[in-house]
């Protein structure tokens, strides 16, 4: 006898993401048990299927639910005041002298309680739910003291409980230089990987660790240093790398087997080389680049022809890309970077999993996996990326839970 | 005794966008038969007044409607497969040449019947509508002949009645040559003067008359026969200007006291002083700017320094901007054209109202006013313009009536 499945979604067109399966027209997709447990042409669906609930999709699109692999997404305050003084001509140094910059959102952060960070993250976090997001990284790296990097972690871990959303954390202790070690990184290095970071990943609070490599953040040495720590405690690490210089910071990840190197606008021929060996995801971040106006692109040419996988995030944050929108992520990656719909859509997606070692749970359609899929109202998949501030999202299916709004 | 008001929101901060006014922290505005009756510091409240209905604005701002001054709302079809054709490799040429581009969009319309336009347009306008627009323009001129761009008008028309939103219509005929008058271009623009406008202003369908005057498009001769077409049936111009190359056409908008010139990356000196002494606004596009990677930016200071005010737009159209988020396009105006927040707002509100010749009934809070408003759970006005693909949105009131989403 044939299993009764939860539910059926029938007249529907898949985007797969599935390189096996490439899109199917006129389909149907049934799950139980929140997993995936069968999908294909509708005209194909055995005589005698049973299911619990049946919903008709009106000819519209599946895909996946949509990965966002990098965002910092849990901070005290906003910077919209910095913002407006730059553009009434005031300049960074004197915002940085008055206390600006990363500090303040690091100052904001640590006198922010644990509700109040909570209700701050909401609103970031239910529009990124309302644009499809089933998935969602969110870092540490605004406390840069174990109590406050831990209230982050805390935040964000409750965040998965309250949303119907799958949160990986990260922890990025190694972010910025805390003015309590102020001239002493190498202390302060010392104390992230002796201290914080086995007390944090002790408590079940860290499923990745993260540093900011860079001639304004940490050496590759101490970056090394860090990755040493997070290997000695069984957890994967990644980098912001190659943002701003070329520090070697990707060949370094890749060294480690790190999940993905991100940003990469001054990424080497090597870096790339070593990334694709290694297996390790590029993830591109055209809201900053869009945000900070870079005219450096990333090596998207280069990195397809090496096969590396390539994902797209938010990054959303305070200081660089205060933005929640992840279809307008897509649209940049392909207005500003480039790429192709279909890159950008596995770019969120099968990718973006990938690049937070979930691609075996989501970011694809296909028996097994985790029913996480989106409903749209459009025409072809490549209208996600075409459009500029739209929303067609018709339902959200977290777990093979249906939702509309938040 | 005291009129009894039909609304009051108390706890509020007002961003008036009146120069005598400014922000009013800690206010209060009362609404009656649809029109501000009185706004000011809660404490100014004099006793005595009556309300039907009461609001506590919780702390949160309040700033007029928006006014989104120049869109192509009304259309058949979207390009997303040349978008994704594009980027692809395909040139421009071909795309052409397979009657791509505004030809495809003109074969959609004329093709699509009024209700498919209709149907089209919905989720289009749902878009701007949730990030609080209260005013809309909507230009014909993908029919190119006097039924289809009758048809458009009449969508225009029929949105402006279902949603609480008020619509102005732009007959927009001299968009593009039709392909039944391939190389005899003045004769269309006969046909246009003779009999489309005529015939479509008789039937109260057209609230203003827009050309593109352009080397793609139509010459300044051309477009002075527009004008005086319109001039002769009492109704405002508009122009596309100075998009792609410098052709006086800001200049001979002014000389018809034209209510605005827009795009504009072209603008030559002369041509913002013959628009400050018309007080012609000038309407920028930075989504267009911004899909179609343009780096020659408008004369934003040069602007500033002669006064002309300053309105932005989404220029929703599926050719150059296939965009429906006026907050991102503020985003767009401080990151891409270096206008402040505060310029930002102003261009979607008291200088978008006055793009349109409405100025007098929307775009600032003030008594008399209609009661056109939004009220955001942000923390200063700014902060509409720092977010990237946020929504703050809590209520829209459009002539007095609240509402939250579409
Ligand atoms: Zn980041
Ligand atoms: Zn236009």
């Amino acid at each position: 006898m044939m299993q009764v499945w939860d539910h059926l979604w029938r007249n529907v067109h898949l985007a797969t993401m599935d390189a096996e399966s490439g899109d199917v027209h006129d389909a149907a997709i049934a799950v139980a048990d929140g997993k995936i447990v069968w999908l294909g042409k509708e005209a194909d669906l055995a005589s005698g299927w049973q299911a619990k609930q049946v919903t008709d999709g009106q000819g519209q699109w599946i895909t996946p639910g949509l990965t966002d692999c990098h965002t910092h997404l849990v901070y005290g305050g906003n910077r919209s005041h910095e913002f407006e003084a730059r553009l009434n001509g005031v300049s960074y140094e004197t915002i940085a002298k008055q206390g600006g910059g990363i500090r303040f959102t690091v100052n904001a952060t640590r006198a922010s309680d644990e509700d109040a960070l909570l209700q701050e993250a909401i609103p970031r976090l239910r529009s990124l739910l309302n644009e499809g997001v089933t998935t969602i990284e969110i870092k540490s790296g605004y406390g840069l003291n174990t109590e406050t990097e831990r209230k982050i972690l805390r935040v964000a871990r409750r965040l998965g409980t309250m949303f119907p959303v799958r949160v990986v954390t990260t922890f990025l202790g190694a972010h910025a230089l805390p003015p309590e070690f102020h001239g002493r990184a190498d202390d302060y290095i010392r104390h992230v990987c002796d201290e914080m970071l086995p007390a944090l990943a002790a408590e079940g609070l860290v499923d990745a660790v993260d540093a900011f490599c860079e001639n304004i953040g940490f050496t590759s040495a101490q970056t090394e240093q860090v990755f040493i720590a997070a290997q000695r405690l069984g957890l994967p690490v990644k980098l912001h790398a190659e943002q701003l210089s070329d520090q070697n910071g990707a060949a370094l990840t890749a060294r480690y087997q790190g999940l993905s190197a991100d940003h990469l606008e001054y990424l080497s021929q090597e870096g790339i080389a070593a990334m694709a060996a290694a297996g390790t995801v590029a993830v591109l971040l055209p809201g900053a680049f869009y945000y900070l106006r870079e005219t450096k692109l990333p090596p998207v040419q280069a990195l397809r022809d090496a096969g590396v996988p390539i994902a797209l995030a938010t990054d959303c944050n305070p200081g660089t890309s205060p933005m929640t929108s992840l279809l307008l992520t897509m649209n940049m990656g392909c207005t500003l970077f480039r790429m192709t719909p279909h890159e950008c859509l596995k770019a969120v997606t099968v990718n973006a999993a990938r690049a937070l070692g979930m691609q075996q749970r989501t970011g694809m359609l296909r028996t097994g996996m985790d029913a996480d899929m989106v409903r749209w109202d459009i025409t072809r998949p490549a209208d996600l990326s075409y459009h500029i501030g739209g929303n067609f999202m018709t339902e959200r299916i977290f777990q093979g839970v249906p939702s509309q709004r938040f």
